[in-house]
Order: C-alpha cells, then sequence, then structure tokens
C-alpha cells in the first residue's frame, strides 16, 4: 500500500520558494540521509517552479519562458539543475536521492504549460495536441503558467498519462500536485485523472494535493483519490493558524488512515526563506516559531498522524532543531496510534488522546494555546497505571498534569 | 459524576405524544423494571405537555389553560396524573419508578408560562415577579405556552432555581429541557442558568437538550453546561434520516465522552403513535423501520455511543424488538468503547471501529446504505485473532466481511 | 379617491413618544387649524400606547394591562384620554378635531392584544373568540403588546372587521398600522385583510403602513392595498439617514402616485422628544438638524411626493420652522408634479427633476451632500426660459446653480 | 455632446455571429442608408471575433491564431475583410459607410491578445511591453482570446491608447466593449482607463460596455464612464426574457439621459442567425417572436429610452419588420419624452407614462403582458384631450384604454 503510514519528509518551498536548485536539494538530501533517516524520514521533494530558468525568489513571472519539451511537459531548468542536460530530466537527481536509500519527490501544477496550448504541440504517445485538451477559461489564481485540462477530454487523459510515465522514468516517488485540493468542485474530475495517472504509470507515486483548505464534505472523495491533502492555506511560522490547526484537526481527525492522511502543512522549522531579499533582516531566515510553538506544533502533528514535511534548510539546523525532529517515542504515534480524538479544545488549551492499535495503552496530549503559564490536566476516559512524558521523558503514575510554558504542550505514553 | 456513561431509558413521546397519561407511565416503568432493566436501561421520561389537560393528541392547543401552583410552576394534569393531588406534584410517580430500580425524568419547555407572566406571579423563594423574569419577545416557534427568560435578570435565574427546586423535591433525576439545544446563540446564556439550576438543585440530575440539531461549532459550550444534546431535529421511523445521521454521527463523534453526550434521539421501535388519530391505519401504530435498519440504528447509535432512549410503548414490545433491545454485547459498546471513528461513509456503504478503552481488541461495524444487497468488508488498521459478530454470534478468523440486506448492519467484537 | 395626493399632518411619536395625552393632542390640533390648515395640513394623528395608563415616556412596558372592551378591542387609557369616559372612544376628540376643518387619525398594532386571546374573549360582531384569530407565534420583535393573527382564519377577517368598525364609530380618518410594512412575506396577507377592513367599514380611512422598509420587490402589492408605506426604519433628526434616504428615493420614485405613496416618515423639526428623562439636557429636546438640513429634507421628500407628518410638538414652533413648513410654492410640488427622476446621486451632490403635469415647466432641485461648501449646478435636458428658486425667491435666467451650504438644497420652478 | 439622443444603429450578432464578413456589413449599411437612415438609424457595428480567420459560427475555437498587428493591436481578418489589406484596417470599410451618411462601430473585447502577452510584443508608442500590460489572471469566462489588463499598470494605459489611436486612424465612431459590463468590481478601474483612452483618442466615440447585467448599485459609475451599458445578459427572441425586461427597466429608468444610456440589447427581429447550422430548421433563421411581440419590445424600449440596435440581417426583412423600425412617432418618443416612470408592473400587464420634455402632452404605454387577450386602461395623473394610438393611428377622447393580444402594446401621444 501507498503512504501506509503518514509520508515524512523535506520539501524545499519554505527555505527555497521557487528558486530551489540542484545544490541545495543533494545537500538537504545528504543531511537527511545522515541524520534523520534513522526516524523515519525519507521523501526528499522539490517544490515548485523547477522549470523557470530565471526565477530567483518565492515570487512568480508572469509570461516566463518555461523549460518543456516538444510535447509540452516542463523538464528542469537547466541553469538551475545541470544534471537534467542532455534530457535526463530529474533521473540523475532521482537516482542520487535514491542512492541515499531515500525518495525522491516533485511539484507539479495542474494542467499544462499555457504556451503549450498555444502553441499547439502534440501530446507524447497519443495522436492529440495540446490545444485539444487545455481548458483555456481554467487558470490557477495565484500562478500564471499554466491551463488547466479539460477533464472529459480524452486528449485530457492523454496529457496527464504523459507526464507520470515521464516522471515514471525518472524514478519520481512523490508527486506534490498543486491548485487543486480546494478547487472542489470544479476540478472534482480532474483530481481523478490525475490520480489514474499516477497509478497507471508503471511506478509507486505518492499523490499528495495542494494548497488547502480542500473541503471537508468531499473527504470520502479525497481518500479514494489522493494519499495527502492539505487541510489549510500556506502555514507559515505564525501562531494564530497554528492556534487554528486545532480546529481544523478536530474536524479532520476522523479521516485519517492508511492511504490517506489529512495534510496540516510542512513543518516551518530551522533556516526559512533562505530565497528572500529580506533574509538579511534579523530573524526573517529563521522560523519565528518559539521552542514551545515547535513542540506544540509536533505533537499536534502527530496526534493527528499529519504526515510531516520539515520546511528548513536543513544542514543549517541547530541542535534544538535536529532534536525536534529527533524525538523517537513522539515520531512513533504516528506509527502506532489510531483513532484520535480531542477531548476539548477552547481558546485557552485542548486535550488530545489516541488509542495504540496494539492494545498497549494510549498516548495523551495537554496543549496550553493560552498566551500565559497554565497547568493542564488530561483526564482520559480508560485507565492507565503509568504515563511517561515524551518530551521531557518524566515518568508519572498520577493525573497526566502539567504547567506549561504559553503555547508549549506535553504528550504522554499511557499504559 | 453524572452520566459517566451515555445515559439509556424510555420515554413517551414517540408513543404517547401529548398525551402521555401516569398510567402509561407506571406500565412503561413497570415493563421497564422486569425485562429491561439487567441490560442497563433505567431512566423513565414523561415527556411534553403534562401540564395540560385538554391534550389528547400529539397537537399542541394554544392558549389553553396549563395547571400550575401559585408560584407560576407547572404541575401535572390531574386528570391525567391522579397521584399528583394535594400538591404532590411528581413525587408519588418518582416514588414508584424509584420503588422499581429506576429513575425518573421529566421534561421541559425552557422559559415559564405565558400567563404566569401576564398575571404578575410571584417568584417562588424570591422577592421578583415572574413578569420581572419573562422576556415577551422570546418564544417557540412550535409551542405556544411558554415565554424565555432574559437570563441576564437575576429574576431569570430565581426562577429557574425555583422550578429546580420543585424537582428535587419531586425526585427527578433527568430533565429533557426542550426549545433550547438548536436556539444558539440567542438562548446560550440560558442553557448556562437552567445548568446551574440543576446543579444547585441539591439532587443529582441529568441534563438534556432539545431539540436539535445544535450546531457542532459551540460543541464545547454544549459538553460543558449539559449532559446530552440532540444532534438532530426530531427523528422518527423513516429511512432518510436515519441515513442521514451517518453523517451528523461523523462530525460529532469526537465529542462524545463522560458526562457530555451527543444524542441521536429516540428509538422509533415497536409500537408508535398510539395517540394518533390514524393508529388505526394499517401500519401506523408501529414502527415503519424494518428490522434491518433497526439493528442498523442501533449498531450506528451504540458506536457513537449516543443516550438510547427506547420510544416505543414497551408493554407492547414483540419478541424481535425486545430482542433488538437487550442484546447485551451491542449495549456494551457504549460503556466499555472510547474514541469510535468512521473509516468512511459513502451512499453505499459505511464501516466504524472503535477501541475498547481496556486494550482488548475493538469493534468493528459495517452498514449497507444501499437499497440492495451487498458485501461489506470493514479493513481495520489494527491487528486482530478473532472476531465475533454480534448481532448473529458467529466467530470468524478471516476478514471482517458481511453479505448485508438493505439497510442493515453488522457488528463484530474482534480480539 | 382616498389619498389623491400625499397626506399631510401631524403625528405625536417624535414629540410624545408612548406618553401623548388628550391635552397635547388638542393643542396641536388647535395650532394646525390656526397656522398650518391653509397650506395643507390636515391629519392629527395620534401614535403609540394609547390604551396604556402607564406609558410615560417613549418606551414599552411588558406585560402591562392594557384598556380594552369586552370584545378584546384597544380603547384609549381614561387617565391620558379623559374624553373617552362612558365608552365614547376616541369619538369625541376626532369631533373636536373635525370641528376644526381637520381630519384625526390614530395608531394601531397589527392584531390583538396578547391577553385577550389568553382570556379567550368574544369577537365583536361574530361567534369566535379572540383566542381563535390570534397567532400565539406571530409576535412584535419590539413592542410587547400584541398577538398578529391567523390571516387565513374567519376570525382574524370578523376581529379585524370588528376594529375598524369601532374606528368608524369614532370618526377615525386615518390608521397608521404597525409592525407590518417590512414583515414580508409573512404578513402579506394580514395587510391583506386590514386593508379589507378599512374599505369596508363605512367612512374613508387613509390607511399607512409601518415600519420600513417596506421591501422594494412588493412595491406593487404596497400599491394595491396601503395609502402609504414606509420605505425607511424609523427617521430622526441625524444626517446620516438624511444622506440616506437619497438613495431610497431613487429606488422608490417610479410608485408614488394617486392613492399609493412611499412615505419617508415623519419630519423631526422643532421640538422633539417632550417625553424623554434627557428632555433637560441641552438641544436633546429639539431637533438637531441645521436649517440647512431642514430645507434638504424638505425638498426631497416633497420632490420624491412623500406624505408630510410634522414630528414635533407644534406649539412649540419657532419662526424657521414654521415658515418651513409653510413655504407654499414647495408645497405646491408634491400636488403639481409627477414622475419625478433623480439626474444623479453621488456622495457630494444630488440633483432632481419633477415635471409639472400642467405641462407648464418642471421642478429641479440641487443638493449639497457633501460637508462643505459646493456650487451645484443642474441640467435638465428641457429647455426653460426663467426659473424662481423656491426657498430664496431669487429669479434666474442662466443656469441652474445655486452655492450651496453643507447639506443645504435648492428647488427651482422653470418655466 | 456624445449620445445626446439613445443611439440607434445595426449590429452583426443575431445574425451573423462570430462569422461577419466586410461583405454581410456593406449590404446592411447601403439597407440603412436606403430605407432605415430617415428615421434615425445610423450605426453599422460589427460584432465579435472580426480578426479570427477561421471563424464561421456563432462559436469561439481556443487557442486560434488572431490576426493582429506588431504592436498586439487585432486587424481584421483578411480572408473576411478583404479591404483591410495592406494594413489599412477597418479604414477603407469605415469610409464606405460614412460615404452612405452613417456611423461605423466595432466590438472589443476588453485586454489584449494572450498571444500578445506570451509573445513579449511591445506596445506602440510606448516603452512597454505587451506583457507588462497583461494580467495573466484576468480571463473572459466565455470567450478564450483575451487576458484583461492590470489598470493599474501605466503599459494598461498605453496599451489601450495605442488601439484606440488605431480605431481614430480607422475612423470609427463607436465602440462597443465587451466582457466588461457585468464585471464589477474587478473591472471598475479598466473601464475608466477604456473611456479615457476613448476620449483622448481624438475622435468622437460611442462607449457602449457589455454584457449584462451590469449592478444596478454602479449606476453613477457607468453614468460618468460609458455611453450606453447592458441591463440584461444576451437578449434573444423569447418572451420570458422579455417579459423580464420590465423589472429591469423600472429598475434603470431614472438613469436614462444625455450621454447615458441603460441598453436593453439588441432588437432580435428579423433574419437572425444566419450562421447557425441549424438556419435550415424551419423558423431558427427568423425571429421566434410574434408581431405582438415585436410592438411590446419596441414600445418598452422607446418609453425606456433604451438604444435601439436591429440585430437582423436587414436586407431580408420583410414588410412587418421594415413596418415596425421604421414607425417615426413611436421613435420620437426617444428624442423627446423624459422622466418615463412605470405606473406598476404586474404579472398580467404593465402601464407606462413618459412625459414630453416640450410640455406638450406626454406618452403613455400599455402591456398585455398575460397570455389572453386582455383589455389594458392607462389613467395618468395628468389629464389630457385627445389621444393618438401610434401603432394604429387611432384617435381616442375617452380613457386610454386598448383590448390587446397576448404580449401586445399600445402606445398613446395624449395632448
Amino acid at each position: 500500500m501507498i503512504a501506509q503510514y503518514p509520508p515524512m519528509g523535506w520539501n524545499s518551498w519554505d527555505c527555497w520558494g521557487a528558486a530551489v536548485t540542484e545544490d541545495t536539494v543533494r545537500k538537504n538530501a545528504d543531511y537527511m540521509a545522515q541524520y534523520l533517516k534513522p526516524f523515519g524520514w525519507e521523501y526528499v521533494v522539490v517544490d515548485i517552479q523547477w522549470a523557470q530558468p530565471t526565477a530567483k525568489t518565492h515570487e512568480y513571472i508572469p509570461f516566463s519562458e518555461l523549460t518543456m519539451d516538444e510535447y509540452g511537459r516542463l523538464t528542469p531548468a537547466l541553469n538551475r539543475f545541470p544534471s537534467a542536460a542532455d534530457g535526463r530530466g530529474f533521473g540523475p537527481l532521482a537516482e542520487y536521492v535514491h542512492g541515499l536509500g531515500l525518495k525522491f519527490g516533485i511539484h507539479i501544477m495542474r494542467g499544462m504549460p499555457r504556451t503549450a496550448a498555444h502553441k499547439g504541440l502534440p501530446i507524447e504517445g497519443s495522436e492529440y495536441t495540446c490545444a485539444a485538451a487545455a481548458d483555456p477559461n481554467s487558470i490557477c489564481a495565484w500562478n500564471p503558467d499554466m491551463y488547466g485540462l479539460r477533464a472529459d477530454e480524452p486528449a485530457a487523459r492523454a496529457y496527464y498519462d504523459s507526464i507520470f510515465r515521464l516522471y515514471a522514468q525518472w524514478g519520481v516517488d512523490f508527486v506534490k500536485c498543486d491548485d487543486i485540493a480546494r478547487e472542489y468542485p470544479r476540478c472534482e474530475r480532474e483530481i481523478e485523472i490525475i490520480s489514474l495517472a499516477a497509478r497507471n504509470c508503471g511506478r509507486d507515486m505518492v499523490l499528495s494535493l495542494s494548497p488547502g483548505p480542500a473541503p471537508l464534505d468531499r473527504a470520502e472523495h479525497l481518500k479514494t483519490w489522493a494519499n495527502m491533502w492539505r487541510i489549510t492555506d500556506d502555514f507559515w511560522d505564525e501562531w494564530r493558524p497554528l492556534k487554528g490547526m486545532f480546529e481544523r484537526a478536530e474536524k479532520w481527525c476522523v479521516h485519517a488512515g492508511p492511504g490517506h492522511w489529512p495534510d496540516a502543512d510542512m513543518l516551518p522549522v530551522g533556516a526559512l526563506r533562505q530565497c528572500y531579499d529580506n533574509t538579511q533582516e534579523p530573524g526573517k531566515g529563521w522560523t519565528a516559531f518559539t521552542q514551545e510553538e515547535q513542540r506544540c506544533m509536533m505533537t499536534l502533528w502527530c496526534m493527528l498522524r499529519s504526515p510531516l514535511m520539515a520546511g528548513g534548510d536543513l544542514p543549517k539546523n541547530d541542535e534544538f532543531t535536529l532534536a525536534l525532529l529527533t524525538n523517537g517515542p513522539v515520531l512513533e504515534i504516528e506509527k502506532t496510534s489510531w483513532c484520535a480524538h480531542p477531548l476539548y479544545t477552547t481558546p485557552e488549551e485542548s486535550a488530545w488522546i489516541a488509542p495504540r492499535r496494539d492494545g498497549q495503552g494510549f498516548y495523551a496530549a495537554a496543549f496550553n494555546l493560552s498566551d500565559a503559564p497554565r497547568a493542564v490536566t488530561v483526564t482520559p476516559e480508560a485507565p492507565f497505571s503509568a504515563a511517561r512524558e515524551l518530551w521531557t521523558g518524566l515518568e508519572t503514575h498520577g493525573p497526566l498534569s502539567a504547567l506549561l510554558q504559553p503555547h508549549d504542550a506535553a504528550v504522554w505514553r499511557c499504559e
């Protein structure tokens, strides 16, 4: 099964925006292999604009010339991904990542490059043209590059099949498809033909849908056609959206399960925004989350069983960030629990529980959502005799109670 | 703790509407004591209009004279509840029910009788008048009897305190407060002062709020101030609302827990609508649910851990109905599980799982929501070695698969 | 035809609120007869709460005892209207007003007194009871006295017929029915049976509907069943609502015509709020409108052909107020124009035109809606050779241009 | 003043869709000069897709190659407009139309051709590129050709200025700008810079905005920046939209005046849909309106003072159609009336009045909106001694009453 457990990995967006390069990817892959792999991290994902030769920041440039093959399939910009020369695309980079024992992922936008449609290029492996597949009225609200496809046209399926064939040749293990998860109902059918293209391409690929919020009332469609899907718009290092994630997690937790995971988005920890002009400003190049907030986030993501995608430039991790990402007992929640429930969420605090599937007790988490220190006590309905708090390692035999700093969290393994 | 587990009992509405009498209540209590008590059923609840001498059906009569004491507190209509004579109210009937080892409950409307306000009666135990507590603009959309109270006035608290004092004297164990659960936000504060009156009256009382749908986004308020609250409008013996309950259960399941239970409403099984003119019409006096639908309902209610309130006239139960209400292993789900989750719900089928709190396995339920026979298979994430289907008693060691008739359900205890 | 031209008169609400008395009415009628009658003013209207003995301000007292006859028909409170003694109701007061050459009007709420329904009183001239006519769910959002009627019940028609019979006996010429004009669609049928009762009562009565805003998309229903209807909520002496009236007038102007007049509400000029506690505060007992704003209001009301109801305590009028209400040429617009149109309305200014029905030219109005002095020029499409400005009397042969103070208006008679 | 009176002319859309040719335009111009000009008809307007060489029906072809100059300005497709050869654009055709004593108009879409932006063409007379002016996110919902412009960019003004300069060189007198009138608020600023380009191009041009419905609450903006704007979506020969136009006319009539005219859209009379496949089907190539409905439409359009644009292929006019378009007294309403008002509009009938600006009486119109013959009487508030019905020529001295066939109209000149 693809995505038996919530996928874990790294994604280039939070640190390198639209300007990610091969060199950066290799360095992050190296770091992951050395420091994170033992804890379950495995996907190395190249995010948006890898086909754009002139992208230098996190912004998009309208009417720019994208690199593509003669069939209108985007290929890596050679000035940014030199190993793609000679038509090898992401093949060499995927091979490198695989050589480290990791898996390789890429970002795509739904649809095809606008210019491929205007030029009337042929679709590989078919008798159709790009113009027959593209929908001139289906554009992305925030990126100028693509036309969505007319999902009911055979030409549209032919185009998606052709690009996933190419990704399979490259050795891609993970595709993050963008401009689609919150585009219900108009993109519902397009999700299906993308998913079919991924399943039929001859290689196992995780299909991840962005950006959110995906609509809760389409949960079953998402569970059927995707392996993970975003439940929020882009998530960054700010407290308010982190606090708001509790409400989203409450609604989505019942939809997490093998093969289909609600995605609370990347973890904006460590070195961020490395491609921004303002990186020079103090603090702008590093996460604005406090250490407490980072524990809070990790705890919630793990209780929800959200996929975990580190967003920072990994080689720049400090000791805290590395420790945060390598707390084995906390990460283990993702693989051993099920049926996570919030007990309650108020403006001041929240408590969650998650039974273990093996019947060996359960997890209980306490969150201080207020802006003052606060004692939070979790009272699970189930009995237990001992509990270990997983961030501090402290054991207790009494109530699950923690005096938490603002925005901090505690999580116990209870037996 | 009040309502440690979801309350179970009988309610007079589905069978006797606005025309319930003391005789009926006693007979149902007798039956419960004899047949149902061993399986956990305990509350005997007198529903709406017990203070209305002329009510003869399920309908309300505008501007009718309600029985009340000199403080504007409703008292049982003597022609219908003879034991209430001499100012003893529901005391004798409660005593009778208690004598059977059961608990006694009553229905109230929020507010006070309109005429109590117009007459300017005094409020018992206070210096206020009813006119000072009543809000002439706060009326019920479907019942003509009452004015809601101005919850911020001390007089309003005095009135609610005065009626709960009376109920405590009578020996009431359960109060179903009507015209309030879906009246957010305007009745939010009124819920609070009713709840405070119940807590402070000197007797343990379950507080149940009706009718639904209560608003999901006020779940924490409901959990704080009530023991159970309706998640739908009145539920009757029709398939469409039963099918629709799956969607509601999916949203509310995370809010079930000790002391606070989302309520899927009475179980319309057995002899219903006994007070209707149309009882003579074939079938109108008996549940329209098929046996399959009744199993489906019981299974869902138990997995959700909804309160269970039988709605039929119990002494008229047939063998099937009695068996339905006394399947011990199914009813046990309510008391032993937690963290119930739907795995999925589609127009054709649904599957749910619920871990046991003691770590001894879990429950898995399969529902055929389609109109044709259908094989439904539940694939839990957790391993198990043996499973027993609780409606048939059949054991299995293979997959959790059942060939289900339309609208039928199966539920397994897996270990 | 009833209301061939827009009705003109005085109403007690703006000055005396719920506390109007017979003495006040007589004094205002005397003043009108002496000073205003020659200019077309004729209706003397007693507004809300004349049946409430304890009303002393502009506020309503819940659950108060209203004066009524044995048929549940409200009658004047004797302590406030002494001439109503011996069951003569408003007869003597109407007679007094008629003796001055004026007409007499009263305010009613739709429906019947709540207590008439609770007491089960009979309906005069019928076999029905009040309880059979009243709708316990139909209440007014802002006044606690009444129940609306179940308009499809014969008892409801019987009740309305009975009260209009009484008004006809009293000599009422004008009925302002409240809690109804903005209550579409639920009161649509109630409007019709009230209107039928007025038409069939044997005496000509203007039927005026309050409060607004009446819904624009029900204009034809209003034109069919009422003589005037409010186009705003209560209008007071504040600039913002006056400025906002331009937008309303633009939408409603096409619906003004003989027998049916959109009503921009009373003119809050002169001595207002005489019954308020704060009358002692400087300025609270007098209109807050500047003289410019009062001209602006009068000009717009006349161009729109709104009914004109003076709201101040007339005997306290100062020279300006009297002059404002007795500018013959301006008031003549109401009786001689038709087809008024705004030319434009911007945040800064507005211009209106209104042809004369006799073909003798047209009126043109200029409004300064900005907060600074401003030259406003009106450019009508029709030619003219001479024009007289009606507030100043100045004649011009050139462009219709005025240098206006903030919120002031000019209006020309062009030929 | 541009558009002192409501413009009158012919437009190619209803008959020739996207496939209009030079030959067709010339023939319609010839006809207009010979038969219609004496009655005030003057504009000959080439509607959409004149730059598309392959258009053959009324449909749009995505990703087709449009004819344009080196500055991204669309030019007539030479295979359809041969006189445009040698870079002369519409100059020769305009000259031909002018030679007939008529005026020449063209249709444009807001924005620029998508390919002009993708190719990065320069903007004539400026230092900007098309890519700097185009907004990749601003597309038309129903036509695939164009990108809207980023109205706050100087490049956008430069582009619009450049195209209107070209139109002025060609001799264009009328521009119908499409995809804009109902696109408030997002295109508000784009309307302004198009209007400025038209005003500053050195030639008088009527600016007409399509399609509707334009938003009523932006009436003043429309009056300021455009000469006419559509008040409905595309209007065709169906009774329901014609009946619906009465409600729209009622709301918009106050906004008609010199220089700014609410536009009820083309008159679909005579030979329509000549370019459709289904022209062969009986009746599809001719208006589906009955003669009564055509009189109804003409009467309403004239009373409203809507622009009049004949939509049929003029040379194919039959006798009735020609007579309809050349009833001088009816057409005169457009030029002599003002302040038109509906008296009322019900599902069964409507009545309108419009005073003459010269004080010589007024017009009164009666419409039968029901599906049965019906006597409709108009009762104007103004007196008159004689009246002539303008479709029949019959004179009357009594009431304005007509026995009308279903959907027919009568209109009187009253004095």
